[in-house]
């Protein structure tokens, strides 16, 4: 069994490195988000032309981005979705709804401080977890049973 | 045609309202979550039982409301998801990306001063909107034609 | 909002009735198998012509009662699974699990004395109640948005 | 031709062993859940963390162990439902019900005094076998054409 | 519950007048193909042109009535299929072949002669009858639980 | 039988009121795009404001739009596509396109002179007729058996 | 590209070996039913026990077949059914039936004398062929383009 | 994450190979419909038998295409449609429909003089291009995140 697993949400921290590394040596693979925040913002105008308008220059980028996290999630058996301390995240929670929508597995990751204004996400995922490394168990969990400790 | 409408997000204002009066005369049948908020953070303890952890409080609360959500954004033609000055409202955004992943028509609605934080969600959708009053003009466009004026 | 509600497992006491008479007045239509133990074995047999071996006329009854059991489960917004105290009810187990591959919102009822058996099927659940009168108070809750005391 | 095999239900006899080893040399993939009893019931709490409630903890494990149950579901071509001379396997029943509305193949594997109880469950399956060596020849004859002897 | 059943198949007997009349009072809907035999035949020239060649001819009468026949296949729980004494009624089969596609329930009409003919068409219903009172009282049976006699 | 039927495509000719007029006393329900030309055009930055760059204009314009069209194709059982003498009409392709993935009965409308040029989506319809009496009689025989004549 | 391809129907000449090796050197891979008549009638007691009467023996060999029959078509991008002389193949025409509501591109095999017998099935056919040397023409066309002669 | 990408639309210029060329060491399977004019409108009559009539020509050949482009779409995660300077082209129109409808990912390639007859095709799409190097740098940064410059 090979796990497609697609990370979504926060960009600001290296909570994918760490369960890209946490999980070396189990058959998983990943995909993401162009985590890169300057050029998810500017793809759209980079490529298909300034717009004089902010909302646009937002528009033709958030539509570009739209071909990659679509395919991503799409493709993955398990969505993780991180929500982090700072920014609205809007577009992790819009990522587990579409997940949720396609019966996905979904992983939300979160400190506690947030668990009462995802309830509703969280109430959509088979696991809750506030640390990376909960993540790569399960992933070593779902794979070969083993649990840590 | 009638129009099923879903709407979603905020309720600490009287945007539904506005929209339901609004669209007075028009073949138009409308849905929404539970819009008392006590109600709705209680329900899933109140009927299920109680429960000492908070997290499990809300947990059956979420899955109980998510009774009333899917069907509503199921049997919805368009989904109008509303962003408010207040909150995180990921369950706002959560359901944007239900609709979304199902194929609904998708209107967004909220101030500019959120724009750039909800491209993803704007991108996905067929109209975006800051007033209750244009919803309901779209509502009155799709089904008659009629515009504004 | 109309609710269509699915009414599956034990069929040796009056849990069905309970619920149908408690939702009096709420925008329900409910649908259940054929609660007629008898008929419900024969029916294959009676139409379709008698066999010497059981297996064979179990098989042609079951197959029957498919047809009423899947377009009840498949027509259904919600489906409420009972366990009773007597017989093994696999077949309670199988709706509830096609019930949760078709995405619709599952209802369990059962006594306490059976959540770790059937902590998977309760796993894929919008709630766990004990009691029919639990259930009404789910369906009124979702469809008016009040709660019960 | 690859077959896809998920083998579901009883976890307290080596039926999975003696399907795998027979099958050997035919072109066969199979998955299975987890089969360590006590790592299934207690992983949820195991990596995250644990719960004063039996029913959270058996909620938390349950939904963890979904992420790979239905993922062997999904991808499997014929899913194999044993069910065995001991507990309630309600799990079982509810894997042959998720398999049987993804329109997957259902062999199922029983004894004969379990088959008036397994009525419904049989009515949905391609197969009803007794022993695991009837499946190897199923398998063998699906990809081959070779019957046994 | 209300149930739509499509008749298709064999053109030439009353059996479709015996279902329909047989189940008066039962609240079911009939669709069923054009069975006007020249009508169904020239229904493509007659209305879109002439043509000299047989085969287009046909083409375009078969596209025709492919119209009514999916849409009745597709909007029907039960899909009743026939198969007379005459004609190679591969149309029948083709039916038969949609509507197990599609997840239909299917009952299988035919003498005793048919039966090694047809058995891959009746391994895929879930009844098999051989007399159009049988299917009135399947019907009658799904509907009420009330068996014959 | 009540069929469904949306009429998509040119705009500047009378054929739509011409097949409903006709199909007066059949059980039939039409559907249509928005048919004023200028209302259609506009409707983006009417109602949800100015745009300096045409592009814009025409994408919040085609965006309103696709909510009646979308509901349109997806409700319906036949989409007739109508190409006429004027412009490029490849919003009536795209439509015919997005029927036909959806397993829509797709009846095309042209003259001869565009039959070379339409063969690819000709192809998908089940019937190809010149004038709008011709649905006509298409819809009469679906729905009753009666041919032209 | 790579196509897959379901070779259904008729077992009694070499028309399956014919387009196999014709297609020699071509990106396709083939799958075809068991083709051996006697395993192919009596695999479902020679391996689940034997049956008194001919109806059950059949039965269950049918749907042991389908378990091969259903993924092939499932799997297959193209399904050619091939109509001999003999027989009334009303399996194949289930077959077809089957692979066109599952949306599958249909190349239907037989000579010009069932044509009109075949109307309906090869209305749904992307190609009507009447020689096995014409399949793998159109399979050499569509992976390469190039046309005989 | 490897990207199919279908290639459709006009045939006259060299915008494939461009295209092609430019995604040279990016993971990426492109498809397209056979490009060769001539084959392409005669493949019908040349595999399947010559015409009198070019309505059926042009028919036999345009659903032998179809075998070829519903795969190609089908498969396809990126759907990009050239509109160029000649002919009605249609059948372009038609494809980016179908894939809209699949819910495929649609970049748009046509010069500014197009772009209000094309803007329901092109609200569709999530980027709009004029030139095929812009399409390479959408493949590139979709998978690599890598902008131009």
């Amino acid at each position: 069994m090979t796990l497609r697993v697609y990370l979504s949400g926060e960009i600001h921290t290296d909570w994918r490195e760490r369960i890209v590394a946490g999980a070396t040596g189990l058959d998983v693979v990943f995909d993401a988000p162009v985590t890169d925040h300057a050029a998810s913002d500017d793809c759209g105008v980079a490529i298909l032309g300034p717009e004089d308008k902010k909302v646009w220059h937002d528009h033709k980028g958030a539509r570009l981005n739209a071909i990659r996290t679509r395919k991503g999630i799409a493709d993955a058996d398990i969505v993780v979705v991180r929500f982090g301390e700072q920014y609205r995240q809007w577009n992790a929670a819009f990522d587990a709804g579409f997940a949720a929508a396609l019966g996905k597995s979904l992983i939300v990751l979160h400190g506690p401080e947030h668990a009462h204004a995802l309830k509703e996400v969280d109430a959509a995922a088979l696991a809750v977890a506030e640390h990376p490394e909960q993540v790569v168990q399960i992933l070593r969990y779902v794979l070969t049973g083993i649990l840590p400790g």
